[in-house]
Formats: structure tokens, sequence, C-alpha cells
């Protein structure tokens, strides 16, 4: 019912804003963000019908929902205008820090205004001088005689740093105090509002925090993306000093997650869009064909190969963000015992799906345009906008890079070594069970699919040993070639499952069909990607080794 | 010197064009286009250099270089501004065609206006039902009682059909005479100007047709992509009638070689941003290194992967336009008994220049955004613009699926199966010869890249006999894998002259140790991509035969 309702409102509020607000763009005027029409009146409804509690703690104002019901909620939003989800995006990762982390009274001021919608929220990590590596982070905080900081910097890429919607923004800002030690280990969290609410919750001056500029993006044009100069605003401390990365990383794997199902939607989407229009554009004739004047582009079978990309990473996406969802859940669920493997599996599980859903999402969104040919170049279509939008996903919240070396250097060859082995152990054992017939194939392909997984993984961790660079080389390809796996695993479960629904009862057939012909594809052409990636991890770090000739810069 | 000038145009005129070409955009206004300011200044100067002269023949006003040279200068010009580039770009193809096969007097009226750059020309095939099929095309040529034709029709997707540079614009129009046979073995071509000119050569009124339209693009923005309405517009057939195709098709070959290029100029492009950009981007430290307060981009590995797949792409791809000059050179050349082999030659490589090179460079420019970080996402650093721009190339000229089944259905399973077959023997001869010292493991990977083409190419033979769909279903993939052999080939040219030169001289020294660097990199983490693509081949069209539930379109 929920997810009905959202995709009421998905459809009839934010999919018309989608293409207007790409060409409108948000408005900068000295300080004041103003967002392309509609949007706000949008977002009146989306408070009013309740949206934005779904998911927070009741006592805070919110209405809890399994986190898979959330995600899929998200999924919706996002595939009918990712811009605009944007604004609503801080999540229930940083209240939870809030909550967890600020003062009683500063959690009663500020989380249910976050809860009920009537306030939103960024997070300031990112300076000019200072992007993936936080080392370099600068923002200063300085304490004032009432227990308060002044947050003295500049920020830059602030996701809703400014906008129209809501009388107050709460900055969650990274910044150093007076005596910090220097890199990551002198980082400290503040609160800083737009306005600071007085005792009794009335809204005081402009704080000293402005929105000097915003982007002008590939896509994304509608979500301002603001930089933030901090000339001594006021702000709170929020969990121990020096501590504030550790604050923050407590809710990075939703962060991360809330990524990775942006990819997912906007997948979804691309291959909605290109399916209705394969099957209405005419070009060419299938063999065998006769038909006059031609086959729709849908009777081709290298159409066919694309819309089947298409629809094995947004399915395939799909159960990967709820098998995250289902660990998200057991995480933060009452049986305090399961805690720490929850938690495993999502430290492992969630820089493949942020990067490996992200970069699969790029290709899909791009092959919506191919499908389209000359129409997917032009704007009426819309599929360019989906490929420009969903382009940030491979770079916010930690590159693929980033999630990659996450996966490999900090989590596999680190403590999380043995939470992949359950895992491979977990995907091998479906491997042992008696396929349903039809299915022998891909469970043979994904048996083999884990035990190179197993293998690949071993052989780095011997060889990591004696070669410093090689994790950074091959991270990538480890990156993809984890994701690939996982992805089989899940298509094989669904193959399985499809296998004894259509046994069982054969209601729902066409649904279940359709899950096995989109498996048989991902095994067929998805699932040897596998090899190029193995082979390049094979291939070591040799070729990215002396190799100054060739990335020296021309002399000007 | 031809180069070292045009580059000098390209940087001082081109460039600084290009960034403000994307936000200003061609402007339509009642039937006529506007140029973003400053194109028509630069072209103006361009006409005055004398470059639209370059390639074309001498009687005709041209001043004729080799074909290299032709494509050299057009890289640089590309790379600089892609959108200003495509109003000069009817080439020396189209005018080769009204040379050989229109009216005497027609040939005098239009071809030293073209060749001088007076005047501009179009390509107008696509229509709006109408793209990769022609069979489809509707454009009517009614016969007049003076000899000339009256042409009825929309066509769309016509890049430069209106601007503001010249006083002409000579459409080359495909459409039907009244008693033409259906399909693509009934439309003519047909040369219709802007404005008619007249027996003393001045221009008359405006022809009746007409820019009814531009489009919003996601790229080439500063390119007028225009709707025109032909409504009895006056031209002249050029060529026999229903033989318009076969006209055309007789340049096909240095048109795609074209788009070719400009997939060479954007990857070399996007590498040169990179570089410097990973050069002075400061951000985490490499292993080992203790630099304060960080180490460049370049010093990671990751970084190192993707600059060195951008420069592999670049200067593989250069080599392999060269190697398809060199052939045009023969075609066109003197030595009338090696005209069948090179045109051959042309057909086999044509493909695979076009498809391949404009795929990789997609990916050469989308790395640059990845390596740019947040800051690839915004336009002031432009790498951003360089995806745009390049992203129609896998499509107009023909898109990739019709490259690859040009290359596997019409050539390699067609007459053309012998020279690929000489091809891959002078492959396997190159191999053959005792390698340089340090380029062994190239050789050998090469070797078993050559024999698996001609395997794969043998099996693919033997299975479509029996597999109508296994064509369309494996020929994209037949494609890349045809790409990455013959890059592979020239990235194993390269590595022996290299090796040759280092032992010989010593001078360029650092040139020649770059060379041998980026072919040691391709074979490392390019070439293993084959594995994919064979895989896909040999699992061949089951997987996207019966899948209707899948390709269902949902009801509404």
């Amino acid at each position: 019912m929920i997810l009905e309702a959202i995709g009421k409102f998905a459809e009839r509020e934010l999919l018309p804003l989608n293409s207007t607000g790409d060409r409108e763009g948000a408005r900068w005027d000295n300080g004041s963000v103003t967002t392309p029409s509609g949007f706000k009146q949008a977002y009146e409804r989306f408070v009013q019908a309740g949206w934005t509690r779904l998911g927070h703690p009741e006592e805070h104002g919110g209405q809890p929902v399994p986190y898979a019901l959330k995600l899929a909620g998200d999924e919706i939003l996002n595939s009918a205008n990712q811009a605009w989800c944007i604004y609503t995006h801080l999540g229930d990762g940083a209240l939870k820090t809030l909550i967890r982390f600020a003062e009683r009274d500063q959690v009663e001021a500020i989380v249910p205004k976050l809860v009920s919608g009537e306030w939103t929220g960024t997070m300031c990590l990112t300076e000019p001088q200072c992007g993936s590596d936080l080392n370099l982070l600068r923002t200063r905080a300085e304490p004032t005689e009432n227990g308060r900081y002044r947050i003295h910097g500049s920020k830059m890429f602030i996701s809703s740093g400014e906008h129209d919607w809501t009388d107050n923004i709460v900055h969650l800002v990274l910044a150093r105090l007076p005596d910090a030690p220097p890199g990551t280990r002198g980082i400290s969290l503040f609160a800083v509002p737009k306005r600071l609410p007085g005792p009794d919750g009335t809204l005081g001056a402009i704080n000293n925090v402005h929105c000097v500029s915003i982007e002008d993006k590939m896509g994304l044009k509608a979500s301002a993306t603001c930089s933030m100069a901090f000339d001594g605003a006021e702000g709170w401390m929020v969990g121990p000093p020096n501590r504030g990365l550790n604050c923050m990383f407590l809710f990075v794997n939703k962060s991360r997650l809330g990524v990775a199902v942006q990819g997912v939607a906007q997948a979804e989407a691309a291959y909605q869009d290109s399916l209705a229009y394969a099957h209405e554009r005419l070009a060419g004739r299938a063999p065998g064909s006769a038909r006059e004047p031609a086959d729709a582009l849908v009777a081709h079978a290298d159409v066919r190969r694309m819309l089947l990309t298409q629809r094995a990473v947004a399915e395939g996406g799909r159960a990967l963000a709820y098998l995250c969802a289902k660990w998200v859940e057991i995480a933060d669920g009452e049986d305090a015992a399961a805690h720490e493997e929850a938690e495993q599996r999502l430290a492992l599980l969630t820089p493949i799906a942020k990067g490996v859903l992200t970069e699969l999402a790029g290709e899909a969104t791009d092959l919506a345009i191919q499908i389209h040919g000359g129409h997917g170049y032009i704007k009426e279509t819309g599929v360019e906008q989906r490929a420009r939008d969903i382009r940030i996903a491979r770079i916010y919240e930690g590159t693929t890079a980033i999630q990659a070396m996450d996966l490999l250097g900090r989590k596999v060859l680190g403590p999380q070594r043995a939470v992949l082995g359950r895992f491979i152990d977990e995907i091998q054992v479906l491997c042992a069970r008696a396929p349903a017939a039809g299915n022998e194939r891909m469970v043979q392909r994904l048996q083999a699919a884990a035990a190179t997984w197993r293998k690949v993984t071993d052989d780095i961790a011997d060889k990591a040993r004696s070669d410093a660079h090689l994790v950074g080389a091959i991270a990538v390809d480890y990156l993809m070639l984890s994701g690939y796996v996982t992805l089989g695993y899940l298509w094989a479960q669904a193959a399985e499952v499809s296998a004894r629904r259509l046994a069982d009862s054969g209601s729902d057939a066409a649904f279940y069909r359709a899950k096995r012909q989109t498996a048989q594809f991902y095994f067929d052409k998805l699932l040897p990607r596998m090899a190029v990636h193995q082979a390049c991890i094979e291939a070591g770090s040799e070729a990215m080794l002396n190799v100054d000739d060739a990335l020296r810069l021309a002399e000007a």
C-alpha cells in the first residue's frame, strides 16, 4: 500500500518535473537558491503525505518500516526524479548519528524537524583542496564561551546547501578543533543550522553560513550543488572531539546503499523507456521476417542484448540492494547476538553494491541512448538526462576506486576476510543443491565463479605481501569481479525460486518466466565479464610501474 | 609544417570557443540559425588560411595531401572543437561523388565553391520514421520540365542544414522518383542548393528548403542539427536514377573514418586534460610515500590504470586511422592493380575503426570525468563536455551495431572473408619474427589473439548456417574482439619499432620508452577484454530467443 502510494506520487508529482527541472536548473542569486518550478510544491505535498517520516524512529515523529521497503520507495522516487530526491536525502543514517551522539537538547531541537520535513540537512565534507582524502581538511572550529563552536572555512559540492523549500537547513560539518592532531584523527563533527533556534524553538537570524555559488553541472541540474562559506557560523559539536569521522562512518554504509539504489532506479527507468521505444520504433527485419514495412526494434537480437542487459542490471541490482537491506534490518534489530555478523556482511556488501551498481547503471543508461539511436541524443526522449544524472553516482559518497580500495584493502585483506569466506560458502551451498530442470548450466557457472572469487582472493593476499602496489592496481577489477559473482548468486536464486513457483502453482507464470529468461541472459552474456577482470588481476601491477615516460607532462 | 599551422589555428581560434559554444549553443529563429559567438569569424580565418582546400583535387582549387596528413589535421581540429568542425565536414568523399556523378556544369557550379569554403554542404538521409533502415525513406523527387527535380519531404538530424557562415549550402538529398521501385533500390541522390546559382554564378532566391527547427541535444550544442522541410525545392539528380545509395556508399568509408578520427581526437584530448589534472591534484599517498601533504593523483596505480587506458586508446586508435589512410592512398593512387586489395582492406578495417574507436573514445572521455572526480562533473573543467560531444559518434554514420553487422554479416561472412584471412596472416608473420628483447610476452599474446580471431570467425561461419539469429546476436562482440586484435597488432608494431630505435640511436628515447610502456599496458590490461567477447560469441543467440516474457511491455 505504501509503495503504491509512493508510486502514484512519483508518477504524478515528480516525473513531470524531471525534464523541466533539468532545463530550468537550480538558480543562484545573491546567496539565495531558487529550485525549478513545481519542486517546492511537490515537496510540500511530500511532507503533507508524511513520506519524510518513513523509516525514522517513532519517538522522534517517524514511521518505522522495514529497510527494504524504505529502499523500494527510494528507488521509485529516484526513478522519477533523482535531482528532486537529493534535497530530501540527508537520510536516516545521519539522523541516527545525531540521535546517538548529539546532546539531548540538540536532538530535541533538531531531529523532529528533520523527520517531519520542516527542515532539511546537508553533509559538509569536501573542500576545494580536499575530496577523497580527508587528511587535507582545513575547516576550523573555535570553541566559544557558551559551549558552542564557531566554524570557519570553505566547503564545496554541498548538495542542497541552500534552497527555497524550508525555513531552516542543518549542516553537518567536518572541521578541526584548534588543538586537533593532524590528519583524519583530528577531525570533529558539528551541527550548524542556517538559522539557530532559540530556547522557545523560534528561529533566529541567519547564521554566518552562506551559499556563495552553485555549480553548473553535467547532470542533476535541478539539484543545487553549493559552495558554502562558513564565516564564524555557530554550531554544536556532535560526538567526542577528534572523532568526527568515526561518528560519520557509522552511517556511511547507509549513504552508500542509498546511492546504489539511485543506480538501480535509473537502470530500471532506462530499461522501461528503452523497452517502450523498442516496441514502437520500426527498423529493419529480423531474420525470416517479412513484416511490412519493418519489424519493431525489439525483434532484433542486438537490441535484445541491450534491453536484457539493462533488465539484468536493474533487477539483479534490486536484489542486491534488498540483500543489503536484510542485513541492515538484522544489524538494527533486537537480536544483539546477530549484530556483529550483520555489520560484517554489510561492510563487505556495501562497497560492492555502491561501486558495481553505479558502474552498471552508467552502462544501462548509456545503452538507453544507443537503443534510441539519434533520438536518444536529443533531450526530448529524456534518456540522455538519465545518463547525465546518474554519472555522479560513481563519484559521490566515494568514487568507484574508493569503494574498491575499501572492499579489497580494508575489508577483504583486513578483518573481514573470514566473512567473505562465509559468503562464498553460502554460494557454494546453493550450488551443491540439485538445481531445477533447466537451471543446471547456470548453477555450474555460478559454482565456477565462486571458486574463482575464492582463488583470486587467496592469490591476491599472497602476492600483496611482496607487492605494495598490487592492491591499488587491481582493486577496481577485484570490485567488479566480486560484483559479477554476487549478482550471479542472486540471479541463480531468482532462477531457482522461479522454477519452483512455475512447477508448483503456475500463477504469475509470465513474471517467473521473465525472471528465468533474464537469469539465463545474465549467465550467458554478463557473468563472462569476470574473465577480463580475472586476467587484469593476474597481470598485477607491473604495467602501472615504471611508466614515467608515458605519464610525463608534455613541456609547455 | 601544415600540421603545426593547423595546431596553432586549433589552439588559438577553436579551443577557446569550445566551452563557450557549448554554453551558447546554436540558436534557431524563424528559419535562421545563428552559430555561437566567434564561430563564423574562426571559419573566415580558416577559409583565408586555405584549410578547406586540403585534400581536394587541384583542378577544383584543392590542395592534395596524403590522406594520413588530412586525418591528422582533422584530429587536431576535432580535439579543439568538435562541434565547430561539424560545419566544415561534408568531406572529400561527398565531393568525389559529386565530381564523379554530377553533370559537368553542376560540378563546375558547385565543387569549387565547396573546396574554397565559400559554400558548405550537408547529407540529407534521415527522416522522422527512417534512420538506420533506408527502406523506409519517403522523400519524393518529381521531375520538372527543365530536367531538374522538385524535392518534397521532411529530413531530420541534418548537421549544418542551416547556419550563418556562408551564403549558400548544398544539400545532398536521398529521395524517391515517382516510378521508383520500393526499398533501397528505389532511392536516388539529388543536389539541392539553398540558393540556386544562375548561369552567371550569382545566387538566386532562396530555394523551397527551410530549417524548421534545430534539436536540443546532449552535446555538440554548438552544431546545428536541423529538421529540414523540402517543399518542392529544386535540384539536380546526381548519378543514375535509383542508384543513389550506390553513389553514396562510394564515400561511406571516408565518412566513417572521419568519425573514427573524432573518437581519437576526443580520447587524446581527454588524456591530456586528465594527465595535467593528475599531476596537479593532490590526494592520498602511494604505498611507501611520505610526501606532505599528499601525493599527486598520478602516483596512484588506479589513476595510472585510467590514464594509460586513455593513452592506449588514443595512440592505438591513431595508428589504426593511419593504417586505414594508407589503404585510402593506395585505393586512390596510380597503381590500378593495387586498387582492389586496398578497397577490400578498407571495407574490412573501416567498420572496425569507426565502431571500436568511438566505443573506446566513449570510455576514454568517461574516464576523464572519473579521474577529475567531482570536478569532472562540473562544466568548468571541460571534460564532461567531451563525453557528451563524442557520445553521438557511436550513433551517427551508422551505429555500432550497424558497423558490427557490416563487418560480420556483409564483409567477413561475405566476399571479404579472404581478405580477413590475409590480414590475420600478416599479423602472424609479425609474430613469427624474433621479437626484440622485452617484447616476447606481447608477441605471444598477439599470436594467441590472432589465432582466436581466426578460430572464432571459422566457428561463426559454421554455426551461422543453422542459426539465422546468430550474426545479430553476437555481431557487436565480434566487432569489439576484432578491434582488440587489430589494436594489438598496431601496438606490437609500435613496441617493435620502439625497441629498434632505442637500440639503434637512442634519440627521442623518452618517446619510444613511452610507446613501449603503453604497449605493455595494452597487452596486460586491455587485450584481455577479448576473453569476454569470445565467451559471449560462444554463448551464441540462445539467450536472446524465447525472451518474450522478459521483453513484454507492461500493461498501462
